[in-house]
């Protein structure tokens, strides 16, 4: 008997028609048996957030050529969880990805990012999962730079499989004119978004806020660092985990006899 | 000169009329200064999510007494930033604090949680954090038995401060024919949610679908769970962090030869 081609789950944050998730369903064209389940619309910024109050619509779609696909009214998180518990009730997933997302995801973006939720959730069901994110906004990025690391990490995390309730964080700086050095294993960089609110007038005259402001990492003169591995032209690999419990504070805190 | 009351900025994810909120503002006006930014709208499950594409509103309301409060169109992410940088930008609050949320927020919950979303938004700014949740999703639930605990859990903390990076997920049983048993400091139980998709047809006859679900505890037998803490009749504490870097794969990460 043949041996199976491994299931591989693809979905996103930025939506079903976006460059991104196409060119990360071509490369898992070359491993697997491909499924898409992704966002209808664009879900940047959407944490972990799931459908609950609404009910979620999911549709088949055409869009990419031999492959089943699905799109999805709800977040990256609803997708994997219809996914697994209605599209593909038959058979797990042997590997989700999530990407490859239109800009970054590193350091304290990891916890807006609807990419790597989508990640995290298939850790929670126990599916090995990896997030791709690209360091470009524009609507038409280069991937053409990230394939040759796409590949590689994807067919690692197939051979080896991941530690339990973990999931992998990839990053990729933007093409250069130079080629990308090489992967490094990081953690998460302690940086936040220093944020400015635009305060403007509908033309109605009501005050309305954008959301804006910029990065400010203090983990500058670290090396061991996502932020610092994308300044460095490298591809950052995180491993991040869904216990959030800062076991470090557990006995601090029962020194306080609360 | 007197010494200046604590700031104490309170927000929540169930929406500003929720009675969770009212409670957590009238026990915070016995401990300082008490300022308001909530959601206009029932935010639940919206886990990290923040508004990137759209424009944010924010209007005062006259909802509490004594109280400068604002409505925001919002997540409770958003809240916490506007409330920063917008409302509060003249003096920084000494403490956020969120809730009483209707509804628990153990173990795998944090991940999905409003709630403790704008409290690690806090700790993120530096800012020392309490999540407070009730596991009881009625609307008008009885919140009089989880008063001692928040106040003593909230004055510890406006003391002692919180460890950086890390902000507390406060979990209190419903209310029963029982008194309380005390706190218990907890690390986050190994649970999940067993979805189950209810599958429906609108009066178009289009199908949609809604999420559901059973929760699952694989760390039953284990007692320094929050989920053991709440079945036991004790309020849990689990301090949270929001650096996910799962340090202990680095190590076997760097071994991969990626």
């Amino acid at each position: 008997m043949a041996e199976q081609k491994p299931l591989i789950l693809v979905t996103n944050d930025d939506g079903i028609t976006s460059h991104g998730i196409r060119t990360l369903v071509e490369l898992m064209q070359q491993l697997g048996t491909v499924v898409v389940v992704a966002p209808n619309s664009p879900q940047s910024g959407m944490g972990h957030a799931i459908t609950i109050a609404n009910p979620l619509r999911l549709y088949p779609t055409d869009l990419f050529t031999d492959v089943i696909a699905y799109e999805c009214s709800g977040t990256p998180a609803d997708c994997v969880k219809l996914a697994k518990h209605h599209v593909l009730k038959d058979r797990a997933p042997d590997l989700v990805v999530s990407g490859v997302n239109h800009g970054g995801n590193t350091s304290i973006s990891v916890l807006y990012s609807g990419t790597m939720s989508a990640a995290i959730e298939a850790a929670i069901e126990g599916i090995p999962a990896i997030g791709f994110s690209l360091g470009d906004f524009t609507r038409q990025p280069d991937f053409s730079h990230t394939h040759e690391h796409i590949l590689s990490i994807t067919r690692n995390v197939l051979e080896r499989g991941m530690t339990k309730g973990t999931a992998l964080n990839v990053n990729f700086p933007p093409r250069g004119s130079e080629p990308l050095k090489g992967i490094r294993i990081c953690r998460q960089a302690n940086a936040k978004w220093q944020e400015v609110f635009d305060e403007r007038r509908d033309p109605h005259g009501r005050r309305y806020f954008w959301l804006a402001g910029e990065f400010v990492n203090y983990d500058t003169h670290a090396e061991d660092t996502d932020e610092y591995a994308l300044a460095n032209n490298y591809t950052s690999v995180v491993p991040c985990q869904y216990d959030l419990t800062a076991y470090a504070m557990v006995d601090e805190l029962k020194n306080w006899n609360l």
